[in-house]
């Protein structure tokens, strides 16, 4: 799969390779268990840091569309239960974190929140 | 102020002890700008360890009770908007974990949301 960096654009790096692999699932370029380039490689032909690389593939595994795996690197995976998950939250997030902001509220401050929360709910589904 | 803690409840000590120092606000036993004992005194004189008071003091500080003042430590400093706006936020927050937590998104699956968010959001409100 071509994947189209625009270098001139305000979108971040990371996230117009996120935005390229997810196209690349839709269009079927790209398959379930399919692998995706390594970070080295991928960073090589685009001619951008690994580091973002990396971010992009730990964004896209965390939305639910790449797997990691040990031997094979970032596999694409499809969790449609997790990507629904994460854009109904994300949503909410969104507006609550808005408010927060006009509110003087941290981004560490809402991390502080966060923690006691899951603290409080006692983890039961921490993995 | 006398600071009782009952070993036997579920509640955490931090947040027994975060209790204690609110009530003692609230009943003018703390007032504004008086500085609580160190966490080392405070530690050695309830008998629990003062990574427990830290807790307890960060947790004070994040809610807007108190400041950390370089000379004289954890100080009484009542900041009601900040109050206001945490308890706020805190109870949209909890309401949205809940629901987070159902459908499988961990604690650092949030914690990378809220990063996200925030950098979208241009940290404008950033300290």
């Amino acid at each position: 799969m071509l994947i189209q960096i625009d270098f001139s654009s305000e979108e971040a790096i990371y996230q117009q390779l996120c935005n390229q692999i997810i196209l690349g699932i839709a269009t079927s370029q790209f398959t379930e268990g399919q692998a995706l380039p390594s970070v080295r490689q991928l960073a090589d032909d685009i001619g951008i840091n690994m580091h973002t690389v990396n971010k992009a593939y730990t964004v896209l595994k965390q939305e639910g569309f790449v797997k990691v795996d040990r031997r094979r690197g970032a596999v694409i995976s499809v969790d449609v239960d997790r990507i629904r998950a994460q854009k109904s939250i994300d949503k909410e997030l969104r507006i609550l974190l808005a408010e927060a902001i006009c509110r003087n509220l941290t981004r560490q401050d809402i991390h502080a929140m966060v923690d006691r929360i899951y603290d409080d709910y006692g983890e039961v589904n921490e993995r």
